[in-house]
């Protein structure tokens, strides 16, 4: 088994955080994106869409997505469990992971590839007006994250999980593009200094 | 228990298609998104981004999010499975739901919000040149879902799944925004065919 993952970015560090607190090893394999390597042929020929983190399996499968792979892992080390154990847990867990992707992850890494550099591709289509929107976005997903927090130790509810793990690798790159969390939102601020004091955080 | 849901949209679809596979019967309450009634105080109270569809349980608690609501079921009702059994399984399903969702589902989405008169909310933010860009993503995302379904009777091997579900869906609302499945896409048209027969797809 092997990941095959760039370490710098943020979805692989959701799968690294993962496995760690789940107190998995399995040796990793560097896919230069910056350098073009995710669209060699071999690596397409693993993954079709050229994408990082992905799963080579004993069986000679692969498995692509942050969260299949997450979803792998949860089931055949349902121990430490991050994505829930009743069905009405396992729901809201993904209600929340849904969330937060959708309103921080994914416009945080829409402004990344829209506004900013990016990754330098000289061929990407860029919208600058959209990247900028989703920064706005993301900045309004961090204070609904607030008010969660105001009340829940961590995202959903008083257990540590996949969500916790999505918004921080979110936050983190939100800040590598200078997307700060909003000086006001304190129990986000708490939340934070917590959950990046795990040891897993530093995987 | 009870669903609100709007009957037009569909997000809403896959969720009643799901419960349809399943044989599973649950009270429905309409909300007139066109109407608005998504952004009333009561509405939000029960779910915060005013979105449908929404599952209200026994308890009392609600759950957001088609795919949460989903997993919410195949919990408690595991026969006919449509999420995976097997950790393999269950990732490969995941893989493919993220990739249709990308892809497919939201780009559709995208397109109807951006590029045409969506809802005709007048406040709502539009950038029409992503809006049409997002056409030409689903597009290449039906001629990416072909190749899949020139070796696999469905999206994921030879088992119906809720990837199915939301591409059907999908492509659904893609044709209501004129935008339709390249006509040299023999298989994914083959797939169309045969899963729009199901009896879940009137549901």
């Amino acid at each position: 088994m092997k990941l095959y993952e760039y370490e710098s970015f943020p979805s692989p560090r959701r799968v690294r955080m993962f496995l760690a607190e789940k107190g998995i090893n399995i040796p990793c394999e560097q896919i230069d994106v910056p350098a073009g390597e995710h669209r060699s042929a071999d690596y397409l020929s693993k993954n079709q869409d050229g994408l990082v983190p992905l799963l080579e399996l004993d069986n000679g499968e692969y498995i692509s997505e942050t969260v299949a792979i997450s979803r792998y892992f949860e089931e055949n080390y349902p121990q430490t469990p991050l994505m829930g154990t009743t069905a009405e847990e396992k729901a809201r867990i993904e209600m929340w992971q849904r969330r937060v992707e959708n309103s921080l992850a994914n416009t945080v890494a829409t402004y990344f590839h829209h506004a900013t550099e990016g990754l330098g591709e000289p061929d990407r289509y860029r919208n600058r007006e959209w990247g900028e929107k989703n920064k706005e976005k993301a900045i309004s997903a961090m204070k609904q994250l607030n008010n969660q927090l105001a009340e829940n130790i961590f995202i959903v509810g008083d257990k540590f999980s996949i969500v916790d793990i999505t918004a921080l690798c979110a936050i983190d790159f939100a800040a590598a593009v200078n997307i700060s969390i909003p000086i006001e939102c304190h129990h986000l601020t708490r939340w934070y200094a917590e959950v990046s004091q795990r040891q897993s955080a530093a995987a």
